[in-house]
C-alpha cells in the first residue's frame, strides 16, 4: 500500500515516521521540505509539490487549518492528483464546514473521503499511541485499518458521515476547554476565600476527579505554568468556534461553549494568546481581583 | 470522648453507626425518633430534644439544610446546652453565611467550631471512605481527627476559618455540576449529528475523562436514567446558589456557575426538580429539539 | 390623615416636604435626626424613635434596604406602635422576601400592607413627578390614592398581592440594568474597530433608541463620566440579585440577569464599586483591552 | 449622474424608484426580473444580467446576503463591468469579512466602494427616511451625498474605511436583539407573578422607555403576535453570529451577543425561525414553563 502523508508538523512528523517504520512506502510533503529531512533519511520519497503525491493509494494530510488544508489538497491539486479509488484520510482538526466541502470534492473525483481527527499530543503520536476518531464508508475503513492499527492504539468509528468524526473530536475539544474554565474558576473562588489553590486541586484530583486532565490542566493553572505552550490559547478559541459552528448547523444551543468563546476572547485580548490554552484561568483570577 | 450525633438520614445514620462500632458512647437525637432506632438498638442513648445533648463533649450535625440546622442547634438549644469547650462539627453542606453565624454563636458560648462537609455518598459513608473537607482551629482538629479517622478515608485541611472547608465544599459541587452540564451539551451536540452519546462518553471515559465522575454521570445522562435520585436536581440548584454566595462575598464572577443556575431553574420550570441532578443534561436536549 | 415618614435620606425627604406642603399632618424619624431638622423647621412632628410613631394612620418607610427596613420597622417596633387598620406604604426598593415577611407580620396585627416602590430620582421626587407602582388590597389603595398623589404624576397598580408590585420594580431595575450592558458591549465592539463610541450612541439616541434612559446612560458612557453616581454600582448588583431571587422563587431563568451579576461582580472587584452603576461599562471596555 | 440598482426585493424596490423620481437615470437589475417592471414602466433601463450595468458611474446594491452579493457583484461580473472611478454602494447588512474582500476587489478595479448599511424597514425606505450609515473615502461619500438625500432623512459617517459601518449596523442590531431578550426575560418574570405583561410593558414604555423599539416589541411580545414577520428570527440569529465576529476581530468579548444566539438557536429548534425576531420571548416563556 503506498501512502503519501502531506504535513509534517510537531504531530505529522512521528506520524509518517511511526508509517514508515512499520514497513509503509510512503511519499511526504511539507510547506518548508526541511522537516521532511529526518523522513528522507529513512527511506520517504520527497514530494516538491502536493500534486507529486500522484499515485499513492491511500492519502493522509495533518494540516494546520481549514484554509491551509483546501489549498494544498485541491488548490494546489493534491486530489486532482489522485486516481479514482483511492482513499483520503483527514487527520487535523478541521470544521464541518471544511469537511462537507473536501468530501464532496471527492466523491466527484472518485475518492473516498476519511475523517479521522485524533486524540493525543506528539509524546502519543510518537509512540503510537493516539485514539482515532473515524468516520466515513466502513468498507474503507476496514481498509486502512492497518494504518490507524500502526498511528494508534485505538481507533473508533462514529458513523459514516465524515462530519460525524469531526463533530465529536471538536465536542472533546470543547470538553477540555470546560475543564479548564471551571478549574479557573473555582481556583478563584477558593483563592479569592485564602485557600491555595493547589490544596484544593490536589484534593479533587485525589478523589472524583482523577483524571488526567483534571490533574494536568489542574496542575498548570495552580502552578500558573502556561509556558510552553501545548495547545496554544488561540487554537482553543477557533476550536470553540468551530464547536460552535457544528452546534448552530443542528440547532443545539452551548452555552459553555458561549461562555468559553467570551473568556477566551478576553484572555487574547489581555494578551495572553500564545500561552497554553490553561491560561484560561487567568481570565477568572483578572476579574476576580486576583492578578 | 463523649459524642452526640444530631440527624440521622441517610448519611447521618450509617456515619453514626460507625462511630458506635469504633466504641464510642453516643448520643443520637433525629427529628422523627424513628430513624434513631436500629442505633438505639446498638447501644446509642435517645435524646428526645436537641438540648438532651448536654454533657457532649463532642457534637456533630448532619442537617438537611441551613434553616434545620440553625433551629435545631440554635433556636431548640442545642449549642446552649453544651460546656465551654466542646467542639461542634457541622459535616453537612452549608451557606458560607451560617457557617459564619453559627462560628459566630459557638465563639461566644467558648464553644469550638469546625466545619467538616464530606465528599462521598451513602455507601461511602456506610463504608467509613468519606472524604472529609475540614477548616478550623488547628488543635481542635487534632483533638477530633480520632473521629474523623472512623469515618472517612482521609481528612483534606483548608485553613483556620470554618468557612475555608464550607467554599471548598461547594467549588467541589460547583465542579460537578460543571461536568454534569458539558456532558449534557456535547451529547445534544453529538446527538444531533447523529452519533450515540453513549459511544462519544464511552470514547471520553475511556480516554481522557477516565474519572468516575465523568463515568457515572456520562452514564446517566446516555441512558438517561435520572431515578432514583442519587442527588436531587433542587439540592443542585441549591449548591450552586451557595457557591455563587460564597464567590459574590470575595467579588468572584463565576459565569459557568450562572449558566448552571440558569438550566437549574430551567429544569425545575419543566418539572424535574426531583430527578437526580444528571437530568440537567434535559435542558440541552430539550432546548435542542431533541427531545 | 396623620401620616408617619420614616427615612429622610436623599428620596424621603423631598418626599415628605411634599406632603407636608399639601397640608398633612406628618410625624417623621431618620436614624441620624438632623437629616428632619428642615421639616420640623417646616412644622412636622419629631420622632425620637420608630415606635413614637404610634397614632399615625398612615406609615410610609423609604429606608436603605432590607435590613435596615426589618430592624426599624419590627425589631424597633415601628408597625407594633400602630392601631389596627392603619396602612403601611413601603416605598423603597426591597426584596420579594422581605416583602412577604413584612406583609404577613402587617396582617397578623391587622395592618394594611401596601408596596409601593418608585420609578425616579431625587429631582423627580422633589418635583413629585414619581411613578409609582403598587400592589396591595384595592380599598386600600384607593383610601392612600390622595398621598400617592402629592408624590407622584401617576399610580400604577399592579395587583393585590404586595410582591407584586416589588417585582416589577426590580423588573424595572433589570432593564435599566441592561440598557447599561447592551450600551457597554456595543461601545466596545464600534470602539475597537476605531469609531468613536459617542457618535455610535448619538446615532442610536437619534433613531430607534430616542429613550430618556439610552440618552442618559448612552451620554455617561461615552464620556466615561461615572462620578458622581446617580445610582451606586454596588446597588445595581443588589437590585439585580434581587430580581434573580425573584425569578427563581418561579422558576424563570434569566440568562441577561446572570450576565450582569458576573459583570458587576467584575466591576466591584476591579475597583468601581463607588461609581454610577454605568461603570458596568468598563468591564467591557477593560476586558477588550480597551482600558 | 448615471446609477445602477441591483436588488429590488422588498428593500430595493422602494429606493429605486426614490431615485427615479428624483430624476436620476436608473439601470436596474434583479434574481427574477418581474420585480423590476414597475420601475421599467417608470423609465428604468432594464438589465439581463448584472454585468449589463455597464457605464454606470454609481452602483448600489441592496441584495439578500454575504453569499449573493458576492456572486452579483463578482463571479456574475457586475464589478468587471464598470470603469475605474466608479462608485459602489452597498447598503445591505454584510458580514465585515465580505466588506473587506469586496473592498479590496474593488480597491484593485480602481472602484470607490462605500458601505452604506441602512435602519429602516420597508415603510421608511418607501418615505424617503432611511438613516443611513456609511463608511468609505470623505471625497466619494460627498460625490454620491445627492443620493443619500434621496433614499434617507439623514446620512451618518463613521470613518474611512468601509467596516466600520458595517460594524455600526450589526452593533445597532445586537442592541435592537438586547431589547427583544430583555424584555422577553422581564415579560416572563412578571407573567410568573401573575402580573400581565402588557401592563409592565405599557408601563416601561410610558415612562423611562418611550423609545419606538420598546414600543414596537413590547407590544408584539406582550400580544405574542409575531406573524407576519418584519424581521424573521433566522435572520436575527445571522445578523448577531456577525456581531460576534465583527467583535471576534478586535478581542471584544460580548456576552449578552452569546446569550442571545444561544436563544436564537433555541427558538429556532422549537420552529420559531420563521416568525419575527420578537418571537426570541417565547424561549423565556417556554424555559420558564409558561408556555
Amino acid at each position: 500500500m503506498k501512502i503519501a502523508f502531506l504535513g509534517l508538523g510537531s504531530m505529522g512528523q512521528p506520524m509518517a515516521h511511526n508509517l514508515l517504520k512499520a514497513g509503509y512506502e510512503i511519499a511526504v510533503w511539507n510547506r518548508s521540505p526541511a522537516a521532511a529531512t529526518p523522513l528522507v533519511n529513512d527511506g520517504a520519497r520527497l514530494c516538491q509539490r502536493p500534486a507529486d503525491i500522484a499515485g499513492s493509494e491511500v492519502v493522509i494530510s495533518m494540516l494546520a487549518d481549514d484554509a491551509i488544508t483546501h489549498d494544498v489538497m485541491i488548490v494546489q491539486g493534491a486530489l486532482d492528483s489522485l486516481a479514482a479509488g483511492a482513499v483520503y484520510i483527514n487527520m487535523a482538526t478541521v470544521s464541518n464546514d471544511l469537511t462537507r466541502k473536501m468530501a464532496s470534492y471527492c466523491s466527484e473525483k472518485g475518492i473516498h473521503y476519511i475523517a479521522a481527527p485524533v486524540l493525543g499530543r506528539v509524546d502519543v503520536a510518537a509512540a503510537g499511541n493516539l485514539n482515532i476518531l473515524t468516520a466515513g464508508e466502513p468498507d474503507q475503513l476496514r481498509r486502512v485499518q492497518p494504518v490507524f492499527d500502526v498511528l494508534g492504539q485505538k481507533t473508533w468509528h462514529f458513523g459514516d458521515n465524515p462530519e460525524q468524526a469531526s463533530t465529536v473530536k471538536l465536542a472533546a475539544n470543547f470538553m477540555l476547554a470546560t475543564v479548564i474554565e471551571s478549574v479557573g474558576e473555582s481556583a478563584a473562588l477558593v483563592k479569592a476565600h485564602g485557600i491555595e489553590p493547589k490544596d484544593f486541586i490536589n484534593m479533587l484530583t485525589s478523589t472524583l476527579f482523577s483524571a488526567p486532565v483534571y490533574k494536568n490542566y489542574g496542575g498548570m493553572i495552580a502552578e500558573e505554568r502556561y509556558t510552553p505552550a501545548g495547545f496554544k490559547l488561540t487554537l482553543g478559541l477557533k476550536d470553540v468556534r468551530l464547536a460552535q459552528q457544528a452546534a448552530e448547523e443542528k440547532n443545539v444551543p452551548m452555552p459553555f461553549a458561549s461562555v468559553l468563546r467570551d473568556n477566551f476572547i478576553d484572555a487574547i485580548a489581555q494578551g495572553d494568546g500564545n500561552l497554553d490554552w490553561s491560561a484560561l484561568a487567568n481570565v477568572s483570577a483578572r476579574r476576580s481581583g486576583l492578578k
